[in-house]
């Protein structure tokens, strides 16, 4: 069936967020840790984390408009850093819970069962269940005009994580920790690896490697 | 073990790509397909599509550096639309193909074995083969300062999938078409569902759906 820009906008509202947030494929499940100046502790859930380049290495997300308070925003401008930490099967449910609207003097790693865990560089808190965290000091913003979303980047400072998980040329295999995605809203999907394929070049049909 | 940003600046290439690509977690899979002022097709997959709004509905995706000719920039630019198609398992090693370097007359439908097709909205062409294909105008795009990628927001034009697919509250059921998710640079997995867990409230213990 066809659905149109105009049917989409005539949906009840959670009808609509629902309908929507499922259109764009599987996302990333991570839990991003942030403090503020004076140093009470945030942690979100967060699925529109992507890649943003290797060299040097960069990572970014999306956040919701900042019209209503958003502690991990503001915390990153205070503080400079953040941390992304994989969401894995085990900690899903805790993980989940830290969507809910807690007050700003309520720490998500208190009210959902979580352990701040800290390096030496880096002031904003890892997550101590999570298996694989990525440790990010802000880069810039950009704001969608569209609807106020605000795009967020990091250079990645630091990634701590298994070595047993890291393949000969560099490849994690997320898999092996459980780490997990999310679909739609609320929605969490473990994996299983169908294949895994060589470089593609013209006229030559891709090696299973 | 702890890697730093100047180990990840060590790697030798390959490795550090491999490496970084793995970080964010899991990657949704889908194919944008544009077309030129001329009418010549464009196909590639994409990993870096994001949900960006319900309301007005967008989605966003992420650019690699337009230094070298990006056809499928060039094509947005031209014509103002693109499409959005899930990847399924069936058609995953094809899928994977159009990351190969065609020459900028080689239509990847033709080279990787894909069937354009049209709705009587839109000029761009969407992906026969795909079950679940989104409809884009062009909205505004973003340079990331830092690497020089850029960042596309699209709004959500048109939307073709099976109403079978899609639940009482609106939910789209991407698994049971077997839209697939990405791992890495080239590793693709296919997902089963863990739980969907209810609007999590502050003290409530989230309940599976």
């Amino acid at each position: 069936m066809k659905i149109t820009n105009e049917d989409i906008l005539k949906f009840e509202k959670f009808y609509r967020v629902n309908f929507v947030n499922s259109l764009a494929g599987f996302k990333s499940a991570n839990l991003i840790g942030t403090i503020s100046k004076d140093e009470k502790t945030n942690l979100a859930i967060f699925s529109s984390i992507i890649h943003v380049g290797a060299n040097p290495p960069a990572i970014g997300f999306l956040m919701r408009p900042i019209s209503v308070e958003r502690h991990t925003y503001v915390n990153i401008k205070e503080t400079k850093y953040f941390t992304i930490n994989h969401i894995n099967s085990d900690i899903l449910k805790k993980a989940h819970q830290t969507s809910a609207r807690y007050p700003k003097d309520v720490s998500e790693f208190d009210a959902c069962g979580f352990t701040p865990e800290y390096s030496d560089s880096i002031k904003a808190p890892y997550v101590k269940e999570s298996l694989i965290k990525i440790g990010c000091r802000y880069v810039e913003e950009h704001e969608i005009k569209f609807n106020g979303t605000i795009f967020i980047v990091g250079e990645i400072f630091e990634v701590i994580l298994p070595d047993s998980i890291i393949g000969e040329d560099g490849f994690v295999d997320i898999e092996k920790v459980n780490t997990i995605t999310i679909s739609g809203l609320d929605t969490y999907h473990e994996t299983k690896r169908i294949a895994r394929l060589s470089y593609a070049k013209p006229d030559i049909e891709p090696k299973e490697l």
